[in-house]
């Protein structure tokens, strides 16, 4: 049976993230349905990530053993037949057959968007935070620059998280203006529960004057949660780019 | 009482166009349901073009008679705060006693999306309509000078139309590319009902080779519907401008 490396885009709005569980509909029970119907068996599908209850991707990767491989084009035109407006393939590959789309992975690219316009904007209520306030955002790009490096995150992790190492590798953060809206990029080998998500909230409170940007290698060193800013919407974030190659660290 | 003027923005997916109805969730009746809450009397709002179900609005202009005036700024964000995501308002002024959103108004700008990927992208899924075979967008933008002018656009108007004067002024349409996004932007002094929808339906007939560039000046002459593309999805239609002004015909 042919492993494929197969991409998808989705729209978290209404999914309880990707991983399938109890009583929330999750974007991996879908695209299983999917697949269920398209090759007639159930396939175990492994996810690159998971990804929080609204969280965005443009691009999700994942493997799993298929009956079959019908070509790029066929497979991805009967797969979103398939699939609902929300979430769309648009690559597929068949690859090694031990890879696995989450061990493989070698990091991984968010976007977190901030709409800084003075009112809402309809077409941005799924997709950004909305901050009214004035967002300097050549000081939150020199402020993002202390999360750059191998440093111990716990203190930009939320309670829930059961992981033990929360040591992680930053390799780029920064922050661009184009218009009203504000993108904080952020590459890095892995990420802990919220991470991103408090970076983010960490440096509104750099735009709002509540922290000083040369407090952040303190923040971090404490190792103390309640020091970091907010955990941002999660509406604000889509996982943008995954690494299998070595490109990440570039 | 103070006559204002109003401007906002919809996501118009889950609406049935501007105007109140029976049976259907309208823009109108939501705003007046905010504005009532917010002045403690229902307010007629005069809309400045109706809009079909699923179009949506950069620019929409209404006035309406309030019982007093708080300011721009008080007066957005009380409204805002009472009005759904997918409808905000962001301008408001003062106006003449006599203006009215509809009889004042010069002229439309309207934008149709239609987005080129291979695959669909489920981010553009309620905002464009999507064609996944090659568009020229020069040729189509050479195509689209055939429209401007002072023309009877009887051809390009749907058969539910009770109007009886369908000659209309098209200041400027044109179409062009970025990324695997075609836009089509239309400017005129009026349009008929499904005017803007079978316009970029009869212009991706050309991108298909089903109609010729030069065939449109006989369309427009015969005046015959059937010989005009097909009117486009709503999803990709969006009111960008509304002009009370001489600019609109620059």
């Amino acid at each position: 049976m042919p492993n494929l490396l197969l991409t998808i885009r989705y729209d978290g709005t209404h999914y309880h993230g990707w991983q399938v569980q109890k009583n929330a509909l999750s974007v991996q029970e879908v695209l299983q349905n999917a697949l269920e119907d398209l090759f007639g068996k159930r396939p175990d599908v492994k996810g690159c990530s998971r990804t929080d209850s609204g969280v965005h991707a443009n691009m999700y990767c994942v493997s799993f053993r298929a009956p079959f491989y019908p070509g790029e084009y066929h497979l991805l035109s009967a797969l979103n037949h398939r699939l609902p407006p929300d979430i769309k393939a648009y690559a597929c590959q068949e690859t090694d057959e031990a890879f696995h789309a989450r061990y493989a992975c070698k990091g991984k690219e968010y976007i977190y968007y901030i709409y800084n316009g003075k009112y809402e904007n309809p077409f941005l209520s799924r997709y950004a935070f909305h901050y009214r306030y004035p967002i300097d955002a050549d000081e939150l790009n020199e402020a993002a620059k202390h999360f750059i490096g191998t440093h111990d995150f716990a203190a930009f992790c939320s309670a829930h998280s059961d992981v033990e190492d929360t040591v992680r590798t930053v390799y780029d953060c920064r922050v661009s203006r184009e218009g009203d809206m504000i993108q904080m990029t952020i590459r890095g080998d892995g990420f802990l529960y919220n991470m991103v998500r408090i970076i983010a909230g960490t440096l509104l409170q750099v735009a709002s004057g509540k922290i000083k940007s040369d407090e952040i290698p303190l923040i971090i060193q404490s190792g103390n949660r309640k020091k970091a800013g907010k955990t941002l919407a999660a509406k604000g974030l889509f996982l943008n780019k995954v690494f299998y190659g070595e490109e990440i660290e570039g």
